[in-house]
């Protein structure tokens, strides 16, 4: 089956093909051709099934109407998420989107960056890397539109989309002391990267506002790289040491998903030996024998506000950048516990 | 920062453009140029950090070095892992992927084919929706390269990577009955597909042959667009009935999730009151109180052979095309329970 082209849309409508080509693409000015003629070759144009060669339009546009999409890993259910409504936000507004995966590496991210940038991307939705600043500021040297989610490098002023994280801390941290929790452990990954150091603060914060010491031996850290040994270590520690942690925050849903896994290989109770909280959601903590209380992130107001500030950024070069930073919500379950 | 052209090389090495770019995209004649002005082209294209634009290259190939992905829903974990598996690949091959979710639904999986085509994708790996084989006859006679995953049509002559449903059911429905299971019931999804097909004959020949009447009142079905009516409908009929499930087979993860979600919510106990077995992994499944056992599928082999077969077909165009049938494993947890 040959292609359909402009010039048998125009055969077909006894016209001349740039009378073709000008209706089709310029959709705005019909009314200087005349409407019966612009409907009769869009009606013929549909029934021949036309589909655009958006490879030549994006050399006339200079646009691909494709957004890349740069994810720590879309085999997570979080990322996985946001993936999906950016991809619905982006359909609805007839552009596509290219995907890839950092695992949290800048020079992966590097690497992804010009690979999307070579794909003529007309703008990026980035989950930053730790150490990716460079990569960032030189797509603001090139005028690459870009929006970064889920977190942000305070000392780059680009568009970002996040939630309150250190609120969101706080609000789970709080809510195990209304329980009762006296000696209550964080889990977090070791990275230098905002929406991490923001949930540690929130954490500390929520103690000393309460009177707890935030002493540094229940706070600890995990390596993205290393998940399984650092979350034994650190969960071995928590629970092995003279002032057993009554209680463990999660600062993100693998890393709960993770120590959970440990938690019931050591045959600890939830919540009667260690109550349990984590950022995110997903449907293993549904299905937890003791249903996880968890701090929701609004993922579909996060991925529609990305899509939206993105195409604000790629058709009016000129607006200012955009800070949207959402509330998270408390969903209370049972693995905190009665109040004691 | 302006972009790096094929001119600012030529300049910086005293050369001509058009010897710039023959030696940049015609890396195999290179012996005609002269091996030391080649090397010194690429080495300043390297220190100038020159990217190749793609679009340009793809008008002059006719290649855009972009695979289009349809599955079913990205943010589901099974999806989310073959399309993790699939980008790792097509980047070892210098491909970048663009994604798309049908939600089993016909129409929208036409819709993404045609936006997939319009990007000028070299091919696509699919898995198919039920209704969907008319867009599949229109690639074929479009000639455009793709491969089938997951599921596909047996009148439809194309290539395909699927595990060996039918025995991978049979398998799991022979542990139950090993364990003393006698009224096995199977929830599967509402649908013509013949992965799901093959499984429901799995489980009704591994009934056959041990002797026990497959009575199609154990074999209940939930619609995609409804799955969590029709699932708690499915499991009351079965666990309400005179002649109560006391197991049931789960045809894939997400029907195993929700299904898991009815059962705790009716407080029924597994294994003790009702074995569970499903096709597919999740973190669900392994911390759910009673790690399930499942049908494993290798999602890496399979996205694996995806990405292989669709470039052989792009790069040799007359190759015959390839059916791969991979075998899945059992992976025995604790929730068909002991021998009774």
């Amino acid at each position: 089956m040959k292609k359909v082209s402009l010039k048998d849309i125009a055969t077909a409508a006894g016209v001349s093909t740039a009378l073709v080509s000008y209706v089709l693409t310029n959709k705005e000015k019909e009314a200087r051709v005349g409407e019966e003629i612009a409907k009769k070759i869009r009606e013929i144009a549909r029934k021949l099934n036309y589909q655009p060669n958006y490879i030549a339009r994006s050399l006339k546009s200079g646009r691909s109407f494709t957004i890349g999409l740069i994810v720590a890993d879309i085999s997570n259910p979080f990322f996985g998420n946001i993936a999906r409504t950016i991809e619905d936000e982006a359909k609805r507004n007839n552009y596509t989107v290219i995907f890839g995966s950092s695992d949290e590496n800048a020079a992966k991210s590097g690497d992804l960056v010009n690979v999307l940038l070579n794909r003529q991307v007309d703008g990026l939705i980035i989950t930053p890397a730790e150490g990716s600043e460079q990569q960032l500021r030189q797509l603001q040297a090139q005028n690459i539109p870009f929006v970064l989610i889920d977190r942000f490098f305070p000392d780059i002023t680009a568009s970002h989309i996040t939630v309150d994280n250190y609120q969101g801390a706080k609000k789970a941290v709080e809510h195990l002391i209304r329980k009762g929790r006296q000696r209550i452990g964080m889990i977090a990954y070791k990275t230098t990267l905002h929406h991490i150091s923001e949930r540690k603060r929130g954490y500390q914060e929520a103690l000393q506002t309460h009177g707890y010491s935030a002493g540094r031996s229940l706070l600890k850290t995990a390596r993205y790289s290393h998940l399984k040994e650092d979350m034994q270590l650190a969960i071995d520690q928590l629970l092995n040491s003279r002032h057993r942690a009554d209680a463990i925050f999660f600062a993100t849903n693998s890393l709960a998903i993770e120590g959970l896994k440990y938690i019931n290989e050591r045959g600890i109770r939830i919540p009667d030996e260690l109550a349990i909280i984590t950022f995110d959601e997903t449907d293993a903590l549904d299905l937890f024998y003791c249903p996880v209380t968890f701090v929701r992130q609004p993922i579909p107001e996060m991925g529609k506000a990305a899509v939206r500030v993105l195409l604000e950024q790629i058709n009016q070069p000129h607006k200012g950048i955009e800070h949207i930073c959402i509330d998270t919500t408390l969903v209370v379950r049972k693995s905190c516990g009665k109040r004691r």
